[in-house]
């Protein structure tokens, strides 16, 4: 038996990122910065008013100034305030040149048609100075990041029109078995609709990947070889490798160089992991139960995603790391969990707040090929091997299951 | 002054479930059930082998069987069990008529070509009965949830080709002020990128709605007055309305019945909150600055494209609500925060997990028009109204900001 760990630093080594493309501004969200995006401008681009008001020069103290224009957001005055001078100023008009400060329309006391101020209420303080937000050539997106939608304005803020990301790693899915019908389609005795693909898809999309469902191939060596065929940076099999013959797979896809090994993980819930390359391509074999092969996928193919797509962890947002599963987080138990044994285990629990903590209530350990318990669930709770039994009020280490 | 709570609660007032339409199944994930889902089937619809042996009946006793037949997944045997027979099974093959218990092939003794077995080493434990998961017709999705991913798994698994939800509500986005220019042209002096729409579109379409950016339009009453052609549910204008001339957004739309109130809500960072109707459709006028209309759409938008998908959150996950903003979570403060005024109070804060606990850092009050700050933050932490200056290490509540 080897640990989640082991399999995982196993898949992970036959990874790298792949390759970059460059993606227009509205296409950016939820995208992995493939190098530092820099801002083309100040941000503000020029110092702008934060209040209503007169711009003017702190330097004239009480003299009164004459009005000599205005400034409102997309009308810069044109000229430069001259000695004695003010001009009128909309919040977010830009600050004209000659003038070092606003002071406030009610302030203003009239002085035979000009306006005078008591150098008190002359403040600089309303005026955002150029590039205050960021300045020009400024990283707003490091390399690695998992752009958000508020990188999204801060990117728009900065004037960037496209940017450079990783590809979305196409995840190729095939799902194997003679007992295999598609929802929608006539189910046959003897046959279960396939489900896996549709979660797994779907997880996919939201690590980053691009899913391709090659759909239900049966058990036989000669469909399963079509799979050699697939361009993808990442092969999935369910099933097939349950079904006595735990080879298939191996056997369809076996050339000279491939080599597709079985690996006895020590988890719960789960089987017999397969793992080979094609070519380049990893090839992962998962358990043809669909709950099980969920699992596996929340840990194994969504690192493999990030690998792929050059995520930097240190870069994401905490919420981003718990989503992505990368980062667990803590609760309370509501209910006793037995000792383990030499499996890592991953309980299924519903997340609940009370008194501002947050408590985990388990369900049993024995409903793991349920997929409706998984679809109940909102995390998974992780027991170690060899652990003690878990008491209620115990403090335990949690995957949450978010959007997956 | 009105609360935000009193704001939300006028803004969802004008807003109910939209219609409904039918969606195949690959297309389900994130969207709202709009009635309850059910399974077209048992699962597993038949009873299934959990381990690979023979099935046989217990009340043979220790007699010798004959082998009859056998059953894999998808070619299940097609006769009946008779009196000391027993069927080769392997894992998922359906347990055929007749047959009650399984008993591993290696504690089969050879009795003359027959096989004989211990009686205590026959299991009915094995069999994993049909329904056990789900029956038909049992509600996999209620009406009002968002589908997961592992929904998705759960639908296929009963059959569910397609499903009735809610559609995504349509939200305009207009984007208002002569200053504004788009990442990508030109930028004359005195203008800055328009940032905001494509921060909040990101937001929409995470939140489930359909956005649509019409982009940047002039402070003219005749080019506002175009909205009023926006095929949406939900209309919403950025600044225009903070150019001195506040009801310019109002006066465009202005028809016989038509009136935008603009509300001072008791929240920061935030200024007046437009709100109208266009016949039946609310129009929210949110403010020019990109950081505060973007903390605006989590407040006001967000909720009210729950209100139209239907959402009840109490079906939701934790972490979707959390995710969703409608939930908020607790953290301590890793620095001391100053006493509140009459606004309620959002500081944009960075999570960290400290010591199995989460840990919220502030950053600067002061900061609040910083797109830069808003895209570092995970969380922003709630202080409501005239609340007392809060200390290192106390407890916080706070929205994360998550994948916003």
């Amino acid at each position: 038996m080897i640990s989640v760990e082991e399999a995982q630093i196993r898949i992970l080594a036959g990874l790298k990122p792949i390759d970059t493309e460059l993606e227009d501004l509205v296409h950016l969200t939820d995208r992995v910065a493939a190098e530092d995006i820099r801002a083309l401008g100040d941000n503000p681009p020029a110092p702008i008013a934060t209040v209503n008001g007169y711009a003017l020069r702190r330097s004239d103290g009480d003299a009164p100034r004459k009005v000599a224009g205005k400034a409102t957001p997309g009308h810069p005055f044109q000229g430069t305030v001259g000695t004695n001078e003010a001009v009128r100023i909309v919040i977010g008009g830009v600050i004209p040149e000659g003038a070092d400060a606003i002071a406030f329309a009610e302030d203003a006391n009239d002085a035979g048609g000009d306006l005078r101020f008591d150098p008190a209420d002359i403040q600089p303080d309303y005026i955002r100075g150029a590039g205050l937000d960021f300045k020009s050539g400024s990283v707003l997106v490091p390399a690695g990041k998992r752009i958000t939608a508020r990188d999204m304005s801060l990117l728009a803020a900065g004037g960037v029109a496209q940017a450079k990301v990783r590809r979305r790693p196409r995840v190729a899915i095939v799902s194997v078995g003679d007992e295999l019908s598609a929802p929608g389609e006539p189910r046959p005795h003897g046959s279960i609709y396939a489900s896996t693909g549709y979660g797994l898809s779907a997880m996919i999309a939201t690590w980053g990947g691009a899913p391709c469902d090659f759909g239900i191939l049966e058990d036989s060596a000669q469909e399963i070889a079509t799979i050699a065929d697939a361009d993808a940076e990442l092969v999935v099999t369910l099933g097939g490798h349950s079904v006595g013959n735990a080879d298939l797979v191996a056997k369809a896809l076996g050339t000279s160089d491939f080599r597709m090994d079985s690996w006895n993980v020590a988890y719960r819930p789960g089987r017999p992991l397969l793992y080979g390359r094609l070519g380049d391509t990893p090839v992962l074999g998962l358990p043809g139960n669909p709950a099980s092969a969920l699992v596996c996928s929340i840990l194994f193919i969504r690192p493999s995603i990030d690998i792929m797509l050059g995520t930097a962890q240190s870069l994401c947002s905490l919420p981003q790391r718990f989503k992505c599963g990368c980062h667990t987080m803590t609760a309370r138990l509501r209910s006793a969990l037995p000792a383990t044994d030499a499996r890592q285990t991953y309980v299924r629990a519903r997340l609940i707040m009370q008194g501002g903590e947050m408590w985990a209530e388990p369900y049993p350990v024995l409903d793991y090929p349920m997929l409706s318990v998984l679809a109940k669930a909102d995390a998974l709770v992780v027991l170690p091997p060899h652990a003690a039994p878990s008491q209620t009020g115990d403090r335990v280490e949690f995957i949450p299951l978010d959007g997956y």
